[in-house]
């Protein structure tokens, strides 16, 4: 199944959303699109990469991901594709993909075939004019291939990563939800339990399988439905900060 | 028509939209999905159910609602599917249905088939592991007695009633849209006026049609388009607090 | 290629929308939807007139547009329809479709026949009860003849023109987008350089291709990607208000 998904820090309301769709709903008519999010928040590649890390995988194979948070549009980085256990994305070379292109198979062409580009290419919207035409010629078919020339050079991840020594695991916070839930980049294995402290926070954090166990407010430490370690309050903001370190020890559940 | 109609308090902008999306699209390929709302405040579920008042049935015969406000997540509430006047709805049992429920000829199933569910599913995110799998599989067609057994104990509605005595309606403002109109729970006659006063304010409210009948700044009280009493001010949000008493006595127009 | 692009200030997560949406759906059965924007400033008729600037003609030919910013709503003003180089849009008469109107070979109809009105029709919701069912006719291939009768007054633009001395343009800061960078009434030559003053700043403005030019903060003009002089700072918000003077006089490139 071809869909094609976009993430952009654009501004859902904003006039450049509705440009690129314009684009891609001229140029691979019929193929359906889904906006993941267009307020990713302004010019943050980190932020782009968390949220990538939950909706990568998240849609059918086939799917092409536009994504689109470039504060460099229009400098010497390149515009590139990725091509990824399935899936396809177009996009700047900024580390947004760093973690994708880690993947063993993953394939990256360097977009140099500007005869795909909407002209004249706008030096300040190359989602429009480069990422949205590239984006359609993937959904309609064309292989990766014949949309770029294979490079091995590009921009790593920025996100940092958890160190693991023996049973413990050395993290951060990464991100909050819109409930105040904050997710890490600790790796859950299923069925485990975790003794859990944070930076900030004087008590070893409560291990549980779902908010509601604890009375509202508690601050509790559980696998998130995305495979990562979570803190959150019960129907509360967990109120940590992003950064603030968290050490998870492997337990007996 | 088969259409699949989305309302959360997830964030237009969540990951967890995109992964119950993705569910819907694996599932349910082709079917429409139209995003109702992923902004309704968060964990409030009479606010929700304000909002269900209005769109439960806006949308065709046919139509499959799924509704996630759920403080309880994972914990012992019931994940249920109501059908009524030819709509399927699939959410938690907290009450948001509860007004839907009370309409006669509805039927309620509880979501105990757990072969149609995502697995592992994830304690903190029903939305993507039960019922997005159960509205995929209703907007496919499978009947409701197919996706759970029929239930007749289910948590009530959390909306307060207005309550009529003679010509006198005592009821209270509900909730505001983004203009800062305000809803109430007092349904309008058609044709008919009314006399309204508003806890706060000192003189009776002018009943009027639409807002430009006055001039700029000043409170009214109309029919709402949803056919419930409404207090607005032209061109300015209204400034009058949910949970305000308003009282509206019938006169002849 | 029929769309049905939807341009409110509704609010997203408004009953509003879902209940357009539920009209549009049921009375153009199949035909693609896209929320063009449904955050416009509130009652902002030139807001409006400067987002449908960079919007108005980025879909494909027969697109149709509803476009509801409509403070007047209920009120004399009339309903309308309007056609201009192979698109449609109907919406409140009240200076929104202004610069539309203006392009030599539109045409122009006031929205009188009734029969095709969701009734009855609220005072307060005409985007639901007339321009939605209007719309879905059009989109369903009715001429625009048949919505309406013609007319010729219809209420001018309201957006400032910038005017042109010789190499001078004498214009100003119209709106701003998600990343603060600010869009003027000045048209850009493709190839032209300009040298740029602003209002509130003292010394030239240095014109530039893209952001990534100049070191984080700096302020720059450019020519924005819709053809209009923009005023941005490399990764942080211009930060001059909306109504500012621009001035702008070209120079060999």
């Amino acid at each position: 199944m071809t869909l094609l998904a976009l993430s952009t820090d654009f501004g859902a309301d904003s006039t450049y959303v509705a440009q690129l769709k314009g684009v891609l709903i001229s140029r691979a008519p019929g193929i359906p699109i889904v906006d993941v999010s267009h307020s990713l928040p302004v010019h943050n590649i980190r932020a782009a990469e968390v949220f990538l890390r939950a909706v990568a995988f998240a849609f059918p194979i086939g799917t092409v991901h536009a994504v689109v948070v470039d504060p460099g549009v229009g400098t010497e980085r390149q515009p590139i594709a990725v091509q990824v256990k399935g899936m396809s994305f177009v996009g700047p070379d900024n580390g947004l993909f760093g973690r994708l292109i880690a993947i063993k198979g993953s394939k990256v062409v360097c977009l140099d075939r500007t005869h795909l580009f909407r002209t004249p290419v706008a030096p300040t919207f190359h989602g429009r004019d480069i990422f949205a035409p590239v984006a359609a010629e993937l959904a309609a078919g064309t292989p990766i291939e014949s949309v770029g020339s294979e490079i091995a050079d590009t921009v790593p991840s920025t996100l940092p990563v958890a160190s693991v020594v023996g049973a413990l695991h050395y993290g951060e916070i990464l991100a909050s939800d819109r409930f105040g839930n904050l997710t890490t980049n600790i790796q859950c294995r299923a069925g485990a339990g975790y003794r859990v402290e944070v930076e900030g926070h004087d008590k070893p954090v409560p291990w549980v399988q779902t908010y509601g166990e604890v009375e509202r407010g508690a601050l509790v430490a559980l696998a998130g439905s995305d495979g990562f370690l979570e803190l959150a309050r019960r129907e509360q903001p967990a109120g940590l900060r992003v950064g603030a370190r968290v050490t998870a020890e492997t337990v007996l559940p």
